[in-house]
């Protein structure tokens, strides 16, 4: 059984989104961990074997270990069949791809250097800015209502969930507005809150 | 056949090396276009469909654009029949995905933030920096001759690439600097330096 580090309210907690979502959890052991916050609370937890003390992180029954959300809900996504994903050679693979690097490798750039307001032209023009993000985002869901076509995947679940989590940095755009309710409402209902809030609790219990 | 743009001694420059290596460069389109490169040079090529005028770009044969080295570099390996990648299912798969999401999810901010001496705490803490990069590669690198395993990958391709174009980056521990030797000897012999002086030409006849 593949093993998830994770840590509640996080970037982790996407992976468990998607678990739940295909009905899998129960086929992931999961290992809560403290992380350092953004806010300098938590800490770097010993039994967490990400090299960088961060979540997620996971350990494949090969004992390989994947970091990087993409690469762990890509993996656990083939794990079960690709419910929620475009196999090889299937239409759309292409996109899924493309959408699938430009979280890690675009939209996290582009929204950290936002908040930190980083305005250095090397890093601009390398990663570009919220405004091109927008543009991007608005192009594609403005002719279909997921980034690869008719059907909702982790793609959709990687991206939103930036906005989930730092709403004022949505683009004002309808249809990029549309998309964020719809993949909301797709998650609705996964007792995600209530998973989260044991997580929590069973934290602060260690924390004594 | 899938089109790719291109442009001469850039981050698409390890896409040929990919279909050189592989020995399908004849089966894939090339466009050969400008780009705004470091030093201001250059322009935004108006026969580049990439969104904000970047290279490497991928239009599949279905018509899907597709963005960022590692994306476009794991769906030619695929529609190539993985000969450079490891398929879903076998093993390194997991170590396969993780690595080419780091690519561009960590080692690609960390060298921009360096180069341009960021050192905002959230920058830092998100991406980290070259010296977790050097860590991180170092604890595989010191295991094994490539990042993967026995073989060599795509993986080693784009992460290598990095280091070939700032060697002053390149982490100093003996088994990094073997594994760059090792990847480097792969490569050579392909011809890719006088693909790249011919596309030079061309972009300096069509300019002038
Ligand atoms: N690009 C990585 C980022 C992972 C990351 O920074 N996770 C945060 C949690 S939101 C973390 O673990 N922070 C703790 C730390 O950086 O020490 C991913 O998406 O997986
Ligand atoms: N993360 C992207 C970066 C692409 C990128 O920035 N490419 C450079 C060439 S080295 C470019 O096209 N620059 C022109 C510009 O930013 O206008 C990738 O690896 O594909």
């Amino acid at each position: 059984m593949p093993t998830l580090y994770y840590s509640p309210l996080s970037r982790a907690s996407r992976v468990i989104s998607q678990l739940l979502m295909i009905g899998k959890l129960d086929q992931v052991k999961v290992v809560t961990v403290d992380i350092i916050r953004g806010d300098g609370s938590g800490r770097k937890d010993p039994n967490n074997p990400h090299p960088e003390g961060k979540v997620p992180f996971l350990i494949t029954d090969e004992g390989e270990t994947i970091r990087e959300s993409s690469a762990i809900m890509m993996y656990l996504d083939e794990f079960f069949g690709s419910p929620l994903g475009i196999k090889q050679g299937e239409k759309g693979r292409g996109a899924f791809l493309s959408w699938m690097a430009y979280s890690g490798g675009v939209l996290e750039p582009a929204m950290v250097t936002h908040f930190a307001e980083i305005n250095h032209p090397m890093v601009k023009s390398t990663f570009r800015s919220m405004a091109e993000v927008g543009e991007t985002l608005n192009a594609t869901l403005s002719k279909q209502p997921y980034l690869v076509g008719d059907k909702l995947t982790i793609a959709d679940m990687i991206l939103a969930s930036a906005f989930l989590w730092a709403p004022n940095l949505a683009p004002d755009f309808e249809a990029i507005k549309a998309w964020l309710h719809r993949v909301t409402t797709a998650q609705a209902g996964l007792e995600l809150e209530a998973y989260e809030a044991k997580a929590l609790e069973s934290l602060a219990e260690r924390a004594g």
